[in-house]
């Protein structure tokens, strides 16, 4: 099909189409003559992904190092999370300064890793995450951070078991778009449930 | 104290106080002479918000609908929930116009919360989240979405558990801060916890 087309298929206007391309997001068409390319339904799908990447928040950048961990995958499961999770993570403006808190550490232990083996990125990315609640000034209560470690094993566990025999591409898809593009419905979700609580706890009866 | 103690004090550059001053986030000091001004305890408490704020992604647009809540709280709680989540949600570019999904009303009501009375925004949200997916040609597993809803149904009820007595200080503070910053903490878990649960399931043995 044309670019045209290729357009009206996928939702995505020509402009930003050609900027995909201008950027290496979306392979080349194949030439048809000195001013046409030919687009194909992977084109089409390709671009349904990048939207979805985009639309997730992940950004330019960040669709860039996904669709090359899509395109070009590390052939083990544990390495291959490790490139999605380096993909969909944003680079902070600063690097990490401060060390690795303790309370980091001791919160990655209670999820079942033992912090040698944990990458390191992502501990600083834990150890960040608890510094920036400290220095607001909120402590998270213990019950509280219980539940938090509980339930997101649970969640881990479970998309983790799902995920399809290794090595397939059908793996590597999952792995790759699931962990960047559930967060959004896991945050969506959070704050749904938070009012259905909020609702029952503080229901003013009548 | 004076401006350059502030900024020790907080850990926060001179020319960012006075840009958070010209966009009053921070309230003015209090003036000591034609060019000096007197701040207190008050404003490194604030100073310590907002960059936590900043620092978990809400931007200075969402810092300000955070600080207004917080300043000027509504009286009760469900009200305060729905200003907080409307405070930290980000605006997107285009509004929502496809239909709220099936699917995302039910999703709704098995959090527990009947669609009539769920926030229309938080609804929308939610089906935004489930076309991100299904746009990537992404489909959550059954046995996932079901351990999505009961796990994030625990973590909302934990912490609507743990707020403090209505209409305190304390209780704003706590839902406000609490919806906003934890979420870089409770993805950043899923991370570590996603890598625990592939070393166990792929491990290669030996």
């Amino acid at each position: 099909m044309r670019m045209a087309e290729l357009s009206a298929e996928s939702g995505v206007p020509v402009p930003t189409i050609k900027y995909y391309l201008r950027e290496g997001l979306l392979p080349q068409g194949e030439r048809t003559s000195r001013t046409q390319a030919s687009y194909g339904r992977d084109h089409v799908r390709r671009l349904r992904v990048i939207r979805a990447l985009i639309d997730a928040g992940v950004g330019i950048t960040g669709a860039r190092k996904v669709l090359d961990t899509l395109d070009d995958p590390p052939p083990d499961a544990p390495t291959l999370l490790g490139a999605a999770h380096a993909a969909v993570t944003p680079s902070y403006d600063s690097p990490v300064s401060s060390p690795v808190s303790a309370e980091a550490e001791e919160l990655v232990e209670r999820l079942g890793l033992p912090v040698a083996t944990c990458d390191q990125e992502r501990l600083a990315d834990v150890s960040r995450a608890l510094e920036i609640l400290r220095d607001a000034g909120f402590e998270v209560p213990p019950a509280v951070m219980s539940t938090y470690l509980r339930s997101i094993k649970d969640i881990a566990t479970a998309e983790v078991a799902d995920v399809p025999a290794e090595g397939s591409e059908e793996a590597v898809r999952y792995v790759v778009l699931g962990t960047a593009l559930a967060e959004p419905l896991l945050l969506a979700l959070r704050r749904v449930a938070q009012q259905a609580a909020t609702a029952e706890r503080f229901s003013t009866g009548g």
